[in-house]
């Protein structure tokens, strides 16, 4: 499969089977992120969308699950990786086109146009505070690539004007997030994601517009397990992280209350 | 009172009477957001505690409400609301001393101290945003005076190594906080306060640290009403509000569950 022993791939469903996707089976693998990031993104029919570090194409895939009619492009420096996010594009049916490329160095062919949205999962880990991963594929997913600035210019450049960014990330880097955005994204809204109720959020899914004036806007956080907050984290969702992660539901910044 | 007649002031209970306050009946009016304030700060009998911009005094008596033997210093940039704050303190039996003077010019007798905790309730609205308030004390209280950053700024340098700095302020200027406190704060924590279940935050407490080094970290929200998100926001405190508004509880940043 793309280069690829079918032995070092495992084959994973996502959205209650509505998606599988191939994915090494060592190094880096998506958990629940890029299923958040694609059920956040406000994207309707027809629109463009462009990943950013797309991997294996999860999220573009689970958004073009739950979006009927969306375009979908991913960027990704590495070409095995990449290889792969194409024939998960294949398989599940998915107008998704990859490039091969570093966000750092934008191929001509992204750099020629701007996307209605663009999304992105950037490594969670800087280069300076990480150890060095014995996984070439899982340390490049981890930070030895752009610094997070990075994503962010990037993905405002390859922005409409009045088109959306959304970026999910480890909550501590929120501030970064934010610094980064000054002066090229504005109408921030900022959606924490706290793991047990009272807990500091995990995750945080950080929506911008190109070209907006809109106030900052900090939302009511969504919980995603159920339970005390010393429990294990596993097998104990929310409703609402059901709704999200098995029947595809959008994640909505709003709320439901 | 303190230069003020009587008709012009109203007598105010916080704390279910345990605190009373007189306060300006025009102009700007403490609601719930300076009790919030010192119930946020986490400090100890004993220490030292700075308020920038204290106005009649309601947040620093608050927290010396709460908190036995602190000692309580307030700047107030209009006399005659120092002068009632002083009277607020004594009438209240707190150890308050109240200097008038501009947080933008600290006088001499605050620039020769370091305080365990700065705290401030820093006016809502800039000068550029805001319309011209036909009441005096009420402009000033609203923004003509000193930026948001001018705030965090002296209240970093009143700040002893270790000591703490909270600041409630409006959700959407959590981007200023934070670039303000680049550099001369660290260890931010975040608070949203939430009208609603699934509304945006209206406010946060914003904490950090002089000299501190841990990461940023975004708390599960306080929610502040009952009820569905489209009712009126009076009456309908949730229990952890009114166990905090009317029964002087502590706001905790890691929450309850």
């Amino acid at each position: 499969m793309a280069g690829w022993d079918a032995e070092n791939l495992s084959d994973d469903k996502y959205l209650n089977g509505r998606l599988q996707i191939w994915q090494p089976r060592v190094g880096y693998r998506a958990g629940v992120d890029p299923v958040l990031l694609a059920a956040a993104v406000n994207a309707r029919a027809g629109q463009h969308v462009l990943e950013l570090g797309c991997g294996v194409g999860t999220a573009s895939l689970c958004l073009g699950t739950r979006v009927p009619d969306l375009r979908l492009t991913g960027l990704e420096i590495q070409a095995d990786h990449a290889a792969l996010a194409m024939a998960n594009g294949r398989r599940n049916s998915a107008d998704f086109e990859v490039v091969t490329g570093d966000l750092m160095a934008m191929p001509a062919c992204l750099k020629a146009r701007q996307f209605d949205h663009v999304i992105a999962n950037p490594p969670y880990f800087d280069r300076g505070a990480s150890t060095v991963s014995p996984h070439p594929a899982r340390e490049m997913a981890m930070g030895i690539a752009a610094p997070l600035e990075a994503w962010i210019t990037a993905a405002a450049k390859r922005c409409a004007p009045k088109g959306y960014v959304h970026v999910i990330h480890r909550a501590e880097r929120l501030p970064d997030l934010i610094a980064a955005a000054a002066g090229v994204l504005g109408s921030i809204e900022v959606l924490p994601l706290i793991p047990r109720v009272g807990r500091a959020a995990q995750l945080v899914v950080f929506r911008a517009r190109r070209g907006g004036r809109a106030d900052f806007r900090l939302w009511d956080g969504v919980v995603m397990h159920k339970g005390a907050r010393h429990q294990k984290d596993e097998e104990s969702y929310t409703d609402q992280l059901v709704n999200i992660l098995r029947h595809g539901a959008a994640l909505e910044f709003s709320g439901t209350g």
